[in-house]
């Protein structure tokens, strides 16, 4: 069982924040949450392992204690990361895994039956990675006298204001995205290949910064080139840097799962207009953006105002501008709540953080400056990382 | 558009696959197919990127041209992989990401009505991390004439065989899993932080070996030493390794996505006997199942090869040991169609791949000694790395 110090945070926060997720269960009638995210799981008892490829849940009925429930061998792995005094373990047998003729939810479905939540309404994290359509119908008819509901975000929401605690994860996370980004930076020049740069920008980051040691990022550093950095999830090839072309770097440094996302373009040789301008209209709208992520106003506030500065240079991005962050795994570093956009209209609270995230990806280019942000008590966000908020130019 | 350098395999390759999907299709009574898994994706139309965090899919009409589908950033990073010849491009717009209100499979329902395939029986892969309960429901109430079928692993089963190209893109991943290999044997000493030891694997296998450039492997390094190599999935922490403990490595090299997984173990000092007797037991279990990983006998003939031994030597194991690999995208680098177990009777073919994977997570301790593997036209499999099967001890 893990001690203390092995855990992430401090029973009293564990047990506040399960309170808050019953609080929220009860508001949504719920007798119990089947909760599929591994960051969620995280989140509400500290479980950490790669073995989301498999089915696995954290388990909250509203009145008993929580389980913990996956495959037996990665139980071992829940016993070194779970507080037994909090979370219970289950297990289920190795011939449910990816097996044509049985399911992993039957044997989670016998395991309400036995606690008495045979006839619960049951909240199910719908729209999530790691809840399938298959384990939902398999969950549904193995509980033909349950309610089975939609509880998408329920937790997520719980984690939208952090504690002082994750707060300075995030700090810790921050340096290392420092790290990164100014490693790509210095390093980037004609002919350097670029899954070179990506194999030291990635060792860089899980070495960390001095005690601040680096696990791995739910997302792979992202840095097209040219005309491929128009569209802006592709990764890297074994193909060298040109000297003419605009690279975004999006990266992330992560301590203990948490992650403070930054990007940043480098241009080698002299860049066109058009690139300087969406340059300064990117600076502009940042630093619009940025004047409006205070506490009380809204999170299309800063949409809108970076989308009139945009406007104002003629520039159509049409994709939303940000998201909140935090703790998380693959294949997402976002936290899948609020999103920077004119529709989504969430009252900014001090505590709440985000990637404010511009990028441009046009015809033939594209380009990355962002930063992540603290929205504070007072006054404008603090961001989290310290590095010059520009197109890096690297001529000769 | 991607030139025919840029795409992985030939035209004439990519229209073979598309051949036998069909074919499967109509024996399943499908009209039409939408492949959300990313390696299905790619292994149809080339379509790379780290975007499967948000609803895409390739959609194959039995009779109409295949489309991708997905968000409209990406579709950017579609136009530069994709063979338009072969697959349409389509998107849905951005105020369909994460969005309380509405959902993009209702986007993607009126792009298969605009087709005429409102009424038709519309295959989805039910058991994917990417197709969720709510992408399900939601693709459901879209297409309220349409017959929705379950087809989960439609696709992979035609990955099953590989043709010589994949085996040569198979080949390069393995050496690179050998170069990580054997980096990790060597590194391991008390004292070194396993992040520092994780960055130095994670940055070898990007950097490649000469011109076979690394790609990022579907599963990050699990690493676990002492107590915690009892779970198999856990990653690694700032703490430095210690004198006294096992420590397993499971990495994996990966070429443009093909995966080829090797786990070998290292003792730091001088290993208890139980520790002996677990890799003595290990090392004729994965010999007895080579020995029956031939063309004509079955999948279950390796794992009762294995087990065999195991019972011998008084070792309870319970899990699988081993499954199809090839093409992956996170989070895991298996196929998810057959498995190495009893109750799997899959007959081998040539040109069949597994990671014959017998650990041993045990009550404080943990062993992995495996190999993957080629089945040929004749004799035993061919094992694709060659690094010399045993517990590797470093004493003093």
């Amino acid at each position: 069982m893990p001690n203390a110090a092995q855990m992430a945070f401090s029973p009293a926060e564990y047990a506040g924040r399960l309170t808050a997720v019953r609080t929220a269960m009860a508001k949504a009638g719920l007798d119990v949450l089947v909760v599929t995210d591994p960051s969620n799981q995280n989140w509400l008892t500290g479980y950490d392992g790669w073995s989301f490829y498999v089915h696995q849940a954290v388990v909250i009925p509203l009145e008993r204690k929580p389980f913990w429930w996956g495959r037996r061998q990665d139980a071992n792995g829940a016993q070194r990361t779970v507080d037994p005094d909090a979370t219970d373990i289950e297990f289920y047998l190795d011939h449910y895994v990816q097996s044509t003729v049985r399911h992993p939810m039957q044997d989670l479905a016998a395991k309400l039956r036995d606690r008495g939540l045979g006839t619960a309404c049951v909240g199910v994290e719908m729209d999530n990675y790691y809840f399938s359509a298959k384990a939902y119908t398999s969950l549904v008819d193995a509980l033909p006298h349950a309610k089975v509901r939609d509880a998408t975000a329920l937790v997520n929401w719980q984690r939208a204001i952090k504690s002082p605690a994750e707060i300075e994860f995030m700090r810790r996370a921050a340096r290392i995205s420092e790290k990164i980004t100014n490693l790509a930076i210095d390093r980037a020049a004609p002919g350097v290949r670029k899954n070179d740069l990506a194999a030291e920008i990635m060792a860089a980051g899980i070495a960390g910064v001095d005690d601040i040691w680096g696990d791995y990022p739910a997302i792979v550093p992202l840095m097209p080139s040219g005309a491929s950095a128009a569209a802006p999830h592709l990764t890297w090839n074994g193909e060298a840097m040109q000297t003419g072309e605009v690279t975004f770097f999006e990266l992330s440094g992560c301590y203990r799962r948490y992650h403070v996302p930054l990007s940043r373009s480098v241009f080698l040789g002299k860049p066109p207009a058009y690139i300087l301008n969406g340059e300064a209209a990117l600076v502009d709208g940042l630093e619009s953006g940025l004047e409006q992520a205070r506490a009380g106003n809204r999170t299309c506030d800063i949409a809108n105002a970076l989308g009139d500065v945009m406007e104002r240079a003629g520039i159509e991005r049409g994709a939303r501008c940000g998201y909140a962050i935090g703790l998380s795994y693959p294949p997402d570093w976002g936290e899948r709540t609020m999103s920077l956009r004119p529709e989504d209209e969430t009252v900014l609270q001090p505590g709440m953080t985000f990637h404010f995230m511009p990028g441009l990806w046009m015809d033939g280019w594209g380009l990355e400056i962002t930063e992540s942000i603290l929205i504070t008590e007072d006054g404008p966000a603090e961001t989290f990382c310290s590095i010059p908020r520009k197109l890096f130019i690297k001529d000769g």
